[in-house]
């Protein structure tokens, strides 16, 4: 396992749909940078025993967490913990990037 | 505790040594921004049972993870595992900021 990396040349994108390029995985969490072309989504989802966090990086995502939905900046972090229902779209109109990490892996 | 947060406004330096802002903290991890002035260290140390990540947002950080030290841009990230003593250092001239998560907290 490699312990330094380059977000920027993992950031890989796909037209069809949204795109996880790993980072880091460890017996205890994973890191990922995750790619949204303009409109791609990640659908609801949930955890029942790991927490994840996001951080946009750079363009607008839209982050759903149970019941509360936030359109957010570059520089803004949101906590999906175990069992709640989480999604996230990229409203556009840039490409949105989001570091992910999840403890423990699912 | 809060499903999202602003990192730029968790983002407070201290002039007497680097300092640590906590954004989210559950069971299975923490998430913080670690913010160095020019020449701030956070000294050498390991966790015995938890990995690190750190993330640059911006500045530069000299990080070193064993016995493997780099220079890291905006962009960049490190891994830290368990057992292998970590360290970082703001060569300057920016300011650095790090995002930086732990499973499990410590």
């Amino acid at each position: 396992m490699a312990h330094f990396t380059d977000v920027d040349a993992h950031s890989t994108f796909a037209s069809d749909k949204m795109k996880k390029n790993n980072l880091f995985t460890t017996s205890r969490m994973f890191c990922d940078v995750y790619c949204f072309e303009p409109g791609q989504t990640q659908t609801g989802h949930s955890h029942s025993g790991s927490d994840k966090v996001y951080y946009v990086i750079d363009g607008q995502a839209q982050i759903r967490v149970g019941d509360d939905e936030r359109t957010m900046a570059a520089g803004s972090a949101a906590l999906a913990p175990a069992g709640l229902t989480h999604a996230v779209t990229n409203p556009g109109p840039q490409r949105l990037r989001l570091l992910v990490l999840m403890a423990p892996p699912p």
